[in-house]
């Protein structure tokens, strides 16, 4: 195998300033030359927007002879993605890891989360990916604890690359290192977010809405990562943006289409 | 079973003055008690993104005594079904259609679409659903042949209703109506963009980029939507929402994760 040093993309959707992506850089400087784009602000539950009726922009933030390049992005995660790969890297990043995300993405969270969309964009593109969180919406959350299981799955796919069109989602729970009980593959829990909207009225009379909501987790089986993340674990869900839904291809195909 | 008119929830990405939901609406009215919630502006390649940072409005466009009652919200298509499901109606609709998409939702573009994100939403509340796009990107797009199938194929959902956490993507060819060969039940084709950035300059000296891209079928299978797309038929790919790569779940057991 080839021993060059690996060369890792690191970016997120908090913000190229987040407390979670500089842990993710600190992890990732001891395994390979590591190239930063990040959004210029917070891009939090953008999904896989992408930017194409307007401008994006680059900002180097690195200076010469810095350890780790690094670039700020005026458009969404998966705008950084795009752009690191067709304009700054000079080759095909050997990871992309994404994160680490200020709050879980577990569960039906995969889908709203820009930290995930970025891994899932690198993915798409061939790169293997890993989106990291940790269920801890603060900005001062304790991200110590995640480093060496951070380091620990990322060299195991550096070294073992993934299935084709599979990523993966790593979501740690709030807890210190001595608490955490290991890691857990499992797969996305079946679960929602009950909306609720906060009606308020401008200054001017104006009715509008804040979004908000509770997370509902109607799935009881021990094989989510919704139960692994409860009981101490981190959870690890392999990631596929085939969206096909396979087993429904016959059912649909027994109804009269064609009359 | 009980005989009452359906409730039909119609939304887009490309904003409730388009062309494509105006088709939409027109044919729902056929079907059931119609309403509209749509974005005030285009969001196409919006994604799974929701607005969580900032206020949401809602303009209620449609007069008391109108056959189809319809809002205008400065949201992302998800943030219409939302408003829609908690604000706005009176009880789960029956039906969510969204569309019809200016350009094709086929293949990958599933995962950066507005439209069909919008139905994703619907789905994840339990809502049968589905989006309807046209491979045609003009404004001025003939929606005129895609009405039959429509109404053929929402029908059928409201009688049959659709399998758990699945909704439909529909994928109409440019094709005059008696070109149209028939529905053909697909998988998403393998595919992918191969982007191009554009890099200019300000009139002040600042570099800046626009997203371009080829779109790249790496796909050769008969049974993909780009094929049935390619060879004159409508194209309808069971989506799902779980996005957790099963097949893969075994393989990773076996790597070393508890040591």
């Amino acid at each position: 195998m080839d021993k060059k040093t690996p060369l890792i993309l690191i970016t997120n959707d908090d913000g190229i300033s987040a407390p979670g992506i500089r842990t993710l850089i600190s992890v990732m400087t001891q395994l390979g030359d590591v190239v930063v784009v990040a959004p210029d602000k917070p891009q939090s539950a953008m999904g896989h927007a992408i930017t194409i009726n307007s401008t994006l922009y680059l900002n180097k933030i690195s200076k010469n002879g810095d350890a780790v390049t690094e670039y700020s992005c005026s458009g969404t995660p998966v705008d950084c993605v795009k752009l690191a790969v067709n304009e700054i890297l000079k080759r095909k990043p050997d990871l992309c890891v994404s994160g680490i995300n200020h709050g879980s993405n577990s569960s039906i969270n995969v889908i709203y989360s820009g930290t995930m969309s970025a891994a899932m964009e690198a993915g798409i593109e061939g790169i293997p990916a890993i989106g990291f969180s940790l269920s801890d919406y603060n900005w001062d959350a304790d991200f110590e604890p995640t480093k060496p299981f951070i380091k620990q799955i990322a060299a195991q796919v550096l070294e073992q690359g993934l299935p084709d069109g599979v990523l993966l989602n790593v979501n740690f729970p709030k807890l210190k290192q001595d608490e955490i009980k290991g890691i857990k593959i499992a797969r996305q829990a079946k679960a929602m977010w009950q909306e609720r909207f906060d009606k308020r009225q401008t200054p001017h009379g104006k009715d509008y809405y804040w979004l908000t909501g509770e997370f509902v987790n109607q799935d009881h089986g021990q094989d989510t990562d919704e139960w692994a993340l409860a009981n101490g674990y981190i959870s690890v869900v392999p990631v596929q943006f085939d969206l096909t839904a396979h087993h429904a291809i016959q059912q649909l195909n027994t109804w009269n289409w064609n009359e």
